[in-house]
């Protein structure tokens, strides 16, 4: 598709008869607006003329002071000079690129993996070497036969990029066990892991998994973000990383955008400290959860039973695969025709996998339109596989998975 | 000095009984508070869904247009199109950098430039080459000299960035007549411009200077700023560039951040929309004014004879040059002890010159204090003065401008 086309898709896919499975936007509906505005206001009349002027580059000292205690929660144990406040996590990656990426250098991520991680490795002119998965997420095997094959290959590994809860887009969590065999294979070769956890705090059903860098603090950078907790219209984000290269990414973040908003990261520091923060990600969790059942409860219904997909256990996404020969981006416009939208699988592969793959979020639609969503793109996957009987497969070779 | 002796002089220079004349920070005693919380809360009452949600990489379109009748004071005539929301200038200046420079190009840049902007092209591995000012700005005819001797060399020059207005450090304004002739030698050398104005608006006298963009809408990339005309502490600023120059920007600025904050835009046009904001910046013109009064009068009055400095009309700095064999980054450690700092003149030099300057900043204390900051100022130059007719200058070669 050219850009031109891409835009025309997405003006007619942004319309409100298309239910957007396609989209990331946390469900903001059950914020507590009234007090937020409130909070926001005092936050000026308290502290307007700090909030309002320039910051500190590695970010607001009380607000990295409650980022220790976040993580907390996930077995974390950090100091507050640990931490370092970006701008959205994004920024985290961004700047983590620049440091450690030279042109060629490898970076491990798995197959498929964050859209936009794999975008900015790439501004870098890194090499993307994908890591196969399974429903307990990324595969120690896999990930010691990629070292071995790039290593002989002659190419430098810089890091492993992994989102080990409820991944975007595979929807799969990472076992406890494998978290440590994992730590242990990227120890012995000396691979820097960089564990991206935006939605560690809203899993379904238990406590919240033991982060990476619980386990390992010499050798994990860990990711974290208030834009599924809280927000993401405010920015921000932050990172845990080893002294040095936490210095290093101030001194970058300082070049890059001075320093942080003071006022977003003061007006989330009030909201956690005069809220019931974890009661309201609580509500967020209920919320997902109703969405994620309703989803599952339709696929289950209405996809056809050669479709496999994933049961995530929090988070927002669901990895369907179809039966082999249904290409998911030629049908995405005929999908869009039948007002439901979702995003190809090869969006999330550097290397043209993902074919007959697809993310469908359950997100944002209330659980009705999530089930009518699910239900026209059935329809229309029925409508391919007719053709498909009819004309037999496509035949895309190496692109198949 | 050491990182930890720079660490150091900052903790004392930080002290409430020392008179920094450092900083940049603009002063915003004259913000109105409780406006500014009311506009705040009602961003989040009556939008906060969007407000609080991930935005356009591009930036808020009612933000954008909004700009462009803020530029068209200094005579620009721009569409919200051209228009880019950044986190801050600064983000601007990474993100032209990363699109523009190739390790080894050439950045060239006024003598003394923003530290900031110097900060960022050494990331990107550019060289710096300086151009001449004097009291009327960059000098066209030190420019083409440094084209030409770049050329000669056999290196590539990449853009020329200029601060027209109330320069930061020198404190001068680029003339009209020498406005027109620099366009015209960038536009015959194939130079792009980095129009960088964030104290245009803020001049003592006069009406608004016209902006270099306002002549050249093919060849100039103009930064503006709210950071010097509302608060630094939202992070917003922009750029107005060519067409493919604009599309690249934000597909590296979605690269780094996904977008700039909604909040934080939401936040500024309402404030633009429903508050008195042209009367606001004539507040802070009249702030700064007084201010910069202040400074020059104490100049006048306590400074050695054998000194220089600039007179600004506009903006926060004044840039003053001491007699020769006064290293005033020498001479810090012993003006903080005399409770009062400064930035020393190499700080804006990619080459090691300005050791006998210094950058004196009006923005932040009352008028009182800065009198007695320069008056003890004074005095520590008085002493250095006598040691140097007793032992002689110092000789630092080169270094000496």
């Amino acid at each position: 598709m050219t850009t031109s086309e891409i835009r025309a898709l997405f003006a007619v896919a942004s319309r409100p008869e298309v239910v957007s499975l396609a989209g990331g936007m946390p469900n903001l509906t059950a914020l507590p607006i009234d007090e937020i505005s409130k909070v926001f206001a005092d936050v000026i009349l308290h502290d307007g003329q700090v909030a309002l002027q320039y910051g500190s580059g590695q970010g607001h000292p009380i607000l990295r002071e409650q980022i220790t205690e976040i993580m907390a929660l996930e077995g974390i144990s950090a100091h507050p000079d640990d931490v370092i406040v970006t701008t959205g996590s994004q920024q985290a990656l961004d700047l983590i690129s620049r440091i450690f990426i030279d042109p060629g250098d490898v970076v491990l991520a798995e197959a498929p993996s964050y859209v936009g991680a794999l975008g900015t490795f790439r501004q870098y002119q890194a090499k993307i070497v994908h890591i196969a998965m399974d429903d307990d997420g990324l595969i120690p095997e896999s990930l010691r036969e990629a070292i071995s094959s790039v290593r002989a290959s002659g190419r430098r590994i810089k890091f492993l990029y992994t989102i080990p809860n409820f991944h975007n887009p595979a929807g799969v969590t990472l076992s406890l066990a494998r978290r440590r065999e994992i730590i242990e294979i990227a120890r012995q070769n000396e691979i820097l892991i960089i564990e991206d956890n935006p939605y560690g705090l809203l899993g379904f059903n238990e406590e919240p998994y033991r982060a990476m860098r619980g386990d390992d603090q010499e050798n994990v950078i860990y990711l974290g973000s208030f834009s599924k907790t809280f927000a993401p219209g405010l920015r921000v984000g932050w990172a845990v990383a080893p002294h040095a290269v936490r210095e290093k990414m101030v001194m970058a973040s300082e070049s890059t955008i001075l320093c942080p908003s003071n006022f977003a990261q003061m007006a989330i520091s009030r909201y956690f400290a005069t809220q019931p923060w974890l009661d309201q990600i609580k509500n967020f969790r209920e919320l997902y959860r109703e969405r994620r059942d309703a989803m599952l409860e339709a696929l289950d219904q209405h996809f056809p039973v050669s479709a496999t997909w994933t049961k995530p256990r929090g988070g927002f996404y669901v990895w369907a695969t179809l039966p082999e020969g249904i290409d998911t981006k030629a049908m995405l416009p005929r999908a869009i025709t039948a007002r439901v939208a979702y995003v190809p699988g090869t969006a999330f592969y550097a290397d043209g996998f993902g074919t007959w793959s697809m993310r469908l979020s359950y997100c944002y639609p209330t659980p009705e339109r999530i089930q009518e969503g699910v239900r026209r793109l059935a329809t229309v996957i029925d409508e391919e596989l007719d053709l498909r009987e009819t004309f037999g497969p496509i035949n895309r070779g190496i692109n198949n998975v």
